[in-house]
């Protein structure tokens, strides 16, 4: 099925630098859709750190178990990503194929199997015949290169309608440091420590620690903080490769100076890539972002947030362009968290529409109306209690969600 | 906006007995339809009792502060209602709003004002003006009635397409008591302590207290167990009127073996309300029941059904007709509820589709799709962890809701 691609999307992609260490191919293993590419096969070069985060859901799936146990031990040779089979909940079958594509993938590369990381997305349920990888590793592994990015972003989309890709660098001493990733994510986004997909290359010489300490709250502001439609994936991953090719000395301890300054990129390539997941949210048309200020703590203006930005009722009203911020206080009071409904003020970007409990006096309905035409919006809420702030960023709900997901087998 | 009847409607209504002690009228007062009725008054005779539960919503409208602060006294002699506003989020102008209509019923009924009881539903965060009420409260006290139950079941719909009614009867010792009810409720509908709004009148002589202690496990299995689109709304409210007129001997314990069979009676009425509103869910053309069994507990099993019957992406499958049960296992493991893959199993009414953690064995995609065409379907989750067990009812999410919500100021 050829969606039409978001309005939403990019008007154009930035060309991320080749990273030190990281060389990459990818194939048509045929596992579902046809006349594309769907696996991705990574190498990374001796020496190469990874730390992750994965999903919480109770019904992870086969790739994201194995993972889970790999990822302690910090060290990676390989990944190797397919898109059109999530191999979730498939059983003993899906354990035993992680562990068979593995085994094909490390044996391309000439590794061990452990050092492979794995990640599937797709349909769930349907066991994943570990064969399609057989010839597929064998072959990417003669062909490894380290650019360009554009085909992984591209091998492991499902109802994506473009790829996703960004990067950033940092200079130490002098010298350059890079970090690239790429995501998939359409529907099905509701992260709970990791998006659908996305992968992070650097060149970094960076302790697998103190990666897995940074990698945490950078997640929380970004994949963490998106939503499409609620549904929490059972295969969210978000891995992190470092090859420590670059030239500085290593950032051994989270007290370095350098590891934050090393944190904020990071977290400007994973803000970048959960930014583009929402704008290409299952039948988007409108990207919204929610602030919530004046919390009883930033725990509380989250789930505020969340509220606002998962309530159908409020993303409808978006998708039609209707300042129906009655829906916005149905929200908040609904979520739970502790509210006074009569300090409670909303704004549509900077059109204050309900002040303290009450319609804003000399509310213009006209202004906000035509506030609500623009495709990127803001929904403010002060709830005047406390200092808690959080941002949550959304889409709205069109008839394009449903004719996606009512017809298509995701 | 004239909607569609729900392909979902029952095909007859019920004839609702007159109840003694309880008489009504409704007018058209013009507060937002045009060409219909918008208000209901309820008079009841001296000695009327009444329990309630009300949204727990922390935006609660200015009606259902009155009552939270009236109920306690547990004493009733009328019901003002009236639906095209909700007088939610309207400030100190909504608290003198809701005084100045409680007065004028009072006075048009002859009693005091604490003893009026009120329901407000529609658009959030527009003034209500009570003056609206002050000849209509007259009028309609002119002309009080105690039937046909047609008419206040008409005159509290918002985007209802129809209306709901229910009745039940017990008999005790010989002299039959009568429980009729009617509800509202088709969108914005996950309530939480009770349903957009429900009134239910008997003339069965019972304590206030009973009364109450009787009506919260009962909305706990009717209201409070379904939802449309998961958003509560600010003004949940049902009122339980008891005239006290049926020649019984009171029932004034709980211990009574009789406020076990009238519970139960009660609990039909307010069940087959809370199933007529699911039926109206905004867009429906599904009837959906998720039962959850084997959870580590009732609580927990609840949480996941609801995760199951709120999901956008199972509602969109269910609506497509799709057997995708991958969707109910992501819903499952988001639930954040304990669970173990490996145990979980799904069934799509009789159809096995998934057991002990894959696809069950002998799989007919082909019988699965063909009972997915029915119009009242079930899901079956098995936990295999423990005893929990919780029924949640809910429809499908299709263009319809999108359509009603993207246009239509609610």
């Amino acid at each position: 099925m050829a969606l039409p691609v978001s309005p939403l999307a990019p008007n154009s992609y930035p060309d991320l630098p080749a990273i030190a260490g990281v060389r990459f191919a990818t194939a048509e293993a045929g596992i579902k859709y046809k006349n594309r590419t769907d696996v991705l096969l990574c190498a990374f070069d001796e020496g190469t750190v990874v730390a992750g985060v994965l999903t919480r859901s109770k019904c992870s799936s086969a790739a994201v178990d194995w993972c889970r146990e790999r990822l302690g031990a910090g060290k990676a040779r390989g990944l190797l990503v397919n898109s059109g089979n999530a191999n979730a909940f498939t059983g003993m079958k899906g354990r035993t194929s992680v562990a068979a594509s593995a085994a094909y993938a490390a044996d391309a590369l000439g590794c061990p199997a452990d050092e492979i990381f794995l990640a599937s997305t797709g349909v769930i349920g349907e066991p994943l015949d570990p064969l399609k990888f057989a010839r597929a590793t064998k072959e990417m592994s003669a062909r490894l290169a380290s650019t360009p990015w554009m085909e992984p972003a591209k091998a492991i989309m499902t109802t994506d309608t473009f790829p996703k890709l960004a990067t950033a660098s940092v200079e130490f001493d002098g010298v350059p440091v890079s970090i690239s990733g790429i995501a998939k994510g359409s529907g099905m986004i509701a992260p709970d420590m990791a998006t659908m997909l996305s992968f992070i290359f650097t060149d970094a010489p960076i302790d697998a620690k103190v990666l897995q300490g940074l990698l945490q709250p950078q997640i929380d502001k970004s994949f963490n903080s998106i939503t499409v439609d609620s549904d929490t994936s059972t295969s969210d991953t978000c891995l992190v490769f470092a090859t420590g090719k670059a030239a500085i000395q290593p950032i051994s301890s989270a007290a370095d100076p350098r590891a934050a300054i090393f944190a904020e990129a990071l977290g400007d390539v994973l803000h970048e890539l959960a930014i583009l997941t929402v704008r290409d949210g299952e039948g988007a048309t409108k990207m919204v972002t929610v602030n919530v200020e004046g919390a009883e703590s930033d725990r509380s203006a989250f789930r505020i947030a969340q509220a606002v930005a998962n309530s159908p009722l409020v993303k409808t009203a978006i998708a039609g362009e209707d300042a129906n911020w009655g829906r916005v206080v149905m929200a908040v009071g609904k979520a739970g968290e502790p509210a006074d409904r009569d300090k409670l003020s909303i704004a549509f970007g900077d059109i204050t529409v309900a002040l303290n409990g009450e319609r804003a006096a000399g509310y213009d309905e006209a202004a906000a109306s035509a506030y609500m035409k623009n495709q990127e919006l803001e929904i403010r809420v002060s709830l005047g209690i406390g200092v808690g702030a959080a941002t949550v960023y959304t889409c709205d709900l069109t008839h394009g969600y449903i004719s996606i997901n009512g017809d298509y087998r995701s």
